[in-house]
């Protein structure tokens, strides 16, 4: 077992080593919107009953339209986290032929991660037994990898590789019996971004989106698949029956019908507040999408530490120590405070 | 992949065959508490953030006290399911020395299943391409079986095997280097059957609780896995960051340091009810526990089909086709019309 990725929520561990009490902090170190939708009525039934498989195809269907999806109905996953790992046993699967689904022998298999990225795609290859390349172009992505990893908008630098780009490498994958899966965890913000409408042309292409993070939900654990039928069946019979909670889709089966404008309003409104803290201390933007923001300061480590101590957490990255990720504050008081912190600190 | 298994909740198909809205059913066909448990408060931030390492704590605390688990932390999961189906990656881990996780040449290791029982043990086993000997006795668990399964109570015929029992299963089990999981998932009306808190002296013992059959909220998806830390700490680090939902381990943190009496007082009273609606239609009770009762008979089938006519669904067996599975009636209400649905059978 690989060591866990420090990932964005350690306000208990950065309040045990500052001071103050968790609450007090101010937490920038996710990439969830700060302002979280108001829930939806959820029928007793649902809590109540498994989900069954009318309150699964109603969530399908409303992922369906939302990320116009086509023929195709997105599968709901507890979280993108566990489709990512067991993307390691389907490229195992897809190499066997008349095996059984978990039992075989080791290969040497290649897989390529664009990066620098999310953590948590090498960290499943490599548990496996999987040799990760970490490339910085798809370029770079050869006839050797039988899956390659984009997350577009990529994290935490939110890097875009255009459409055609990632179809035009998808084609190359599929020439040499590879995966292509594009993460578009963070999408939501610029819907003309995601590959959804294309996938039912495009086979060998596996899609993950996040409904956590755009609608400040991320406790429910709800991620959606898309991708050719027979890997949905796939992940679905790994998973198992009843992997996505009751709540979880009945949310999803409302929100992903209602107008989402005022959301993707609001995020824009907290992103410009945010920017304006940033900017108006003199850091410099250097990336980010709509829901979080990329900072490069040669004094980056030293910025982090400053702000722990006036209790606002952020997240710095050991393989970049120039850079800081500040997630979006929740109002503009915070905007202040944030701003007020950062002015304190001296060059 | 192996055919899924038929579940309780097939309202829907029974109402497409049999007429009437879903709605109209009366649903025995489950072993869940029909009348859920009030919710405790969500607080906001338990939707909001990803479930952290405080309110897991708060959960599995609350477990090892209800449980009484004494130095072992119950580890949430998102329901039994989910880790039936890591079962056959820890007999394969066990067998591995200095090997990945997942990667292993095909065996002739052989699983015992204390039958019949819960159909998910035997297909999880065989997927992964192991064979299965459906035993009927502890005495058939023999050396040449890497791991045991018993449900006690048992499921559908609500067998009790006595503590004693069991730990002289498991130290055969342990001699010889297997593991025994006991699956208590029918196990809160009578605690006093549990082996929980002698699981911290029984080292190759595995239980399984369920939260939502008990309490009503099989929505939740939330089970407990109580057993030594190194296999606790396989299935978290399988199962992955964030694999039970926030509101599911904020309600278990409440509800399980809550009375319950009055729960299990309302459990009794309605498989009194239950019991009454059966005996006074003349059939005959072979088992069962407090949240379901096995019917036996020799018209089981004709039954079965007679109340779907009604539009009452409960279980039948391929396996035994003598047997019907009530599950309990919500209110008095329903145990009239179950009584008067089944005395208009005719004999």
């Amino acid at each position: 077992m690989s060591a866990p990725i420090v990932h964005g929520g350690g306000i208990t561990a950065a309040a045990a080593a500052f001071g103050g009490s968790p609450e007090d902090w101010l937490d920038l170190s996710t990439g969830i919107n700060p302002c979280p939708v108001a829930l939806p009525d959820i029928p007793v039934r649902v809590w109540h009953r498994l989900p069954d498989r009318h309150l699964i195809d109603e969530a399908r269907r409303a992922a369906r339209d939302h990320y116009r999806s086509g023929e195709i109905l997105p599968l709901p996953v507890p979280g993108t986290q566990s489709v990512i790992q067991l993307l390691p046993r389907l490229v195992d699967a897809g190499r066997l032929v008349g095996g059984t689904d978990n039992r075989v022998a080791v290969t040497d298999d290649r897989i390529a991660v664009v990066s620098p990225t999310y953590g948590e795609y090498a960290r499943a290859f490599v548990s496996a037994g999987f040799a990760v390349d970490a490339v910085d172009d798809l370029a770079a992505v050869g006839a050797g990898h039988r899956l390659a990893v984009v997350v577009n908008p990529n994290n935490p630098d939110g890097l875009i590789w255009p459409a055609e780009t990632l179809i035009a490498l998808h084609d190359r994958m599929k020439a040499a019996d590879g995966l292509l899966v594009v993460d578009e965890a963070f999408g939501d913000a610029d819907p003309a971004l995601s590959l959804a409408s294309r996938a039912s042309q495009l086979s060998n292409l596996i899609i993950f989106r996040s409904f956590g993070k755009f609608f400040g939900l991320a406790g429910l654990r709800l991620g959606f698949a898309i991708a050719r039928s027979d890997i949905l069946t796939r992940f679905e019979d790994w998973l198992g029956p009843w992997a996505v909670s009751g709540p979880a889709l009945s949310i999803a089966a409302s929100l992903l019908r209602s107008d989402i404008s005022p959301i993707r309003g609001r995020i824009n409104e907290r992103c410009a507040g945010l920017h304006g803290a940033l900017k108006g201390a003199g850091l410099q933007i250097s990336g980010g999408t709509a829901l979080f923001t990329l900072v490069a300061d040669a004094r980056a480590d030293d910025i982090y530490t400053h702000l722990c101590r006036h209790h606002i957490l952020v997240r710095k990255f050991d393989y970049a120590p120039e850079w800081l990720r500040f997630g979006l504050t929740p109002d503009p008081a915070a905007d202040r405070r944030l701003g007020e912190a950062l002015q304190r600190f001296e060059r």
